[in-house]
């Protein structure tokens, strides 16, 4: 039986994925020169999918790194001048805190246990605070940073750079790109893609601070620093040979769902959320990792297996009936199952889903 | 007419590619868990595939990286204590110590005009300097660096880290890696595989190099730093979620490879390189690029359309008959030709090539 991967991890592939892949390698994508017009048409189509999927303004930059991983150290390197405070609720935005320390900056760590978001109470940055990173939705625990919240900080932060980590919530994020400097994702999560391609975006106020750290004699480096992207990304190229596959199906599953139309792909994902949790509120042995509502997830829906039962039994038995879904994070391996729920995955496949479940 | 690609950049991809990439899809190669035991052997098999094929000894490490580029970064950063020296005569050689630079190192560049090679004369490597960077096969100019140059080197600089650029000239390089400290190439030249991953050979002496760096306060990052490169490799992982398919891809084409014997695709391609080389100097409106034969490269065959003549002619020509191939580099590209001779061109393909350039 092929398993249907229902992980938070990489994910089910988006269902136009391998007949892209396909065209893709019909077409020569991955054998023609990155330095040719050909190759500058696929990238440019993909900026402006992306930029027309996810409402990002004419002016903001789109540039492609290796993965979301590889933008943190970007950020860290270009854009940090000397203090990021850090929203830390999981492993991923702890690992974001521990690259800005690695490059030896100054940190602000607001912290909440795993399992609890943010209320308006935490938001008290430091004034020598230059860079907020904010997870939009930690994967790790299912948690999520409502937009409301991120406008409010940037209300009360107008000069600091608002980076958001949406890796887990593209494509069903909808953010006012105007109220943040820089969103990034990779996209083997929400877009269904292969994995080995992050997508970073960022504004002129982004550009300006790496400028200014540049005039201050900061080393960047050569290879993937914001100057050398941006000059290539100017030219609709890459500084170094690109998974030109990726980049075009990258595009390609945009365009699909563009032409899906993405409130129907945001409502569809809100339905089925709605219908899963409310499958978890019901079930006498299960019950919300994320207790408080408004900071549960949409996207990363994370499920506490209540004493006597084993959330290991739980995997199993879904994974008999060929769905996969993703243990707990770290602490609460044991515990815990993460759920993906992401456009790739049907309504039918949730029905099932909950069917089981509620059976278990 | 789908064009037949001897392009030096990326190039025609290895005849086992596309039924590799559809077996991947099929596996679910790039939906299952970059921290599952399925991802841990694929990660295993390829690095033990490589090091069959090239003859890697057991002790030296092999890393993945988003391309070659990204090697010279981690290099730069890793690797190098206080100076450099570059042999440079090309771009390719040229851009890593401009990468050198940009992270402030002090640089001995030893530099040959395009076209040119290296002799004996030109090994006087400063006695500060802590890494040599050889570019075994420069792209851009199909100037060679012969093996045995290399370990006289070695011979004369017993203590500096030896770290070879063999982007174009893997997997026809037979090198004793006991005579040099890292090697690094990607995968959509010589490989035939789509491009986006590179991969980084390196031994304990590097190591011990990044280590001490690290001990004296050298800032790495956390990202692709050696350590975290090498702490995810010991457990067959990748810091960030991985390019699968590239990774069990590049595997399955070195165990093609080896299956077919690296002896038999070395004397194919010294072969085809003769035939092409020798139509080349018998024609009237052509000469070889590299003049002095010692140093002229068997895997990329840079050849000069003489005046009176144009190479984009030439180009042309073979364009129209299904043969796509390189213009010639920067300035040369108005009056050379750069050809690919990698293992998934066949004999056949090199007959017709041959013929195709003697009647022009």
């Amino acid at each position: 039986m092929k398993k249907f991967h229902l992980t938070a991890g990489p994910s089910e592939l988006y269902f136009t994925v391998e007949q892209h892949i396909q065209q893709a390698l019909k077409d020569n994508v991955a054998v023609i020169s990155h330095r040719s017009g050909a190759f500058q048409e696929i990238f440019a189509f993909t900026v402006k999918q992306v930029k027309e999927m996810l409402g990002v303004p004419e002016d903001y930059h789109v540039v492609f790194t290796g993965s979301a991983t590889e933008v943190w150290e970007r950020l860290a390197q270009d854009c940090i001048a000397k203090k990021s405070a850090h929203f830390v609720n999981g492993s991923f935005s702890e690992r974001f805190h521990a690259f800005a320390e690695a490059w030896g900056h100054q940190t602000q760590k607001i912290e909440k246990p795993l399992g609890e978001g943010f209320s308006e109470a935490d938001h008290k940055i430091d004034a020598d605070v230059d860079l907020i990173s904010i997870t939009q939705n930690e994967t790790s625990t299912g948690v999520q940073f409502p937009v409301e919240d991120i406008y409010k900080i940037r209300e009360e932060n107008p000069d600091a750079l608002i980076t958001i980590d949406a890796v887990s919530s593209i494509p069903y994020l909808d953010i006012d790109f105007t109220k943040i400097d820089s969103l990034y994702f990779s996209v083997q999560k929400g877009m269904g893609c292969p994995a080995g391609l992050g997508v970073w975006i960022f504004n002129e106020k982004c550009v300006d601070r790496a400028k200014s750290l540049k005039a201050e004699g900061r080393l960047m480096g050569g290879y993937h620093d914001m100057f050398t992207l941006l000059k290539n990304a100017s030219k609709n190229m890459t500084p170094a040979t690109p998974n030109a596959i990726a980049i075009y199906t990258l595009g390609k599953v945009c365009e699909d769902m563009i032409r899906r139309e993405m409130k129907i792909i945001r409502s569809e994902s809100d339905y089925k959320s709605s219908l899963l949790y409310a499958a978890v509120g019901a079930h006498k042995d299960l019950d919300y990792a994320v207790k408080e509502e408004r900071v549960r997830s949409k996207t990363v829906i994370v499920i506490e297996v209540k004493e006597g039962r084993d959330a290991k039994d739980l995997m199993a038995y879904l994974s008999e009936q060929g769905l996969e879904v993703s243990t707990g994070y770290g602490p609460n391996k044991a515990t815990q199952v993460r759920i993906a729920n992401f456009p790739t995955i049907s309504k039918e496949v949730y029905f099932r889903l909950v069917d089981l479940i509620e059976a278990w």
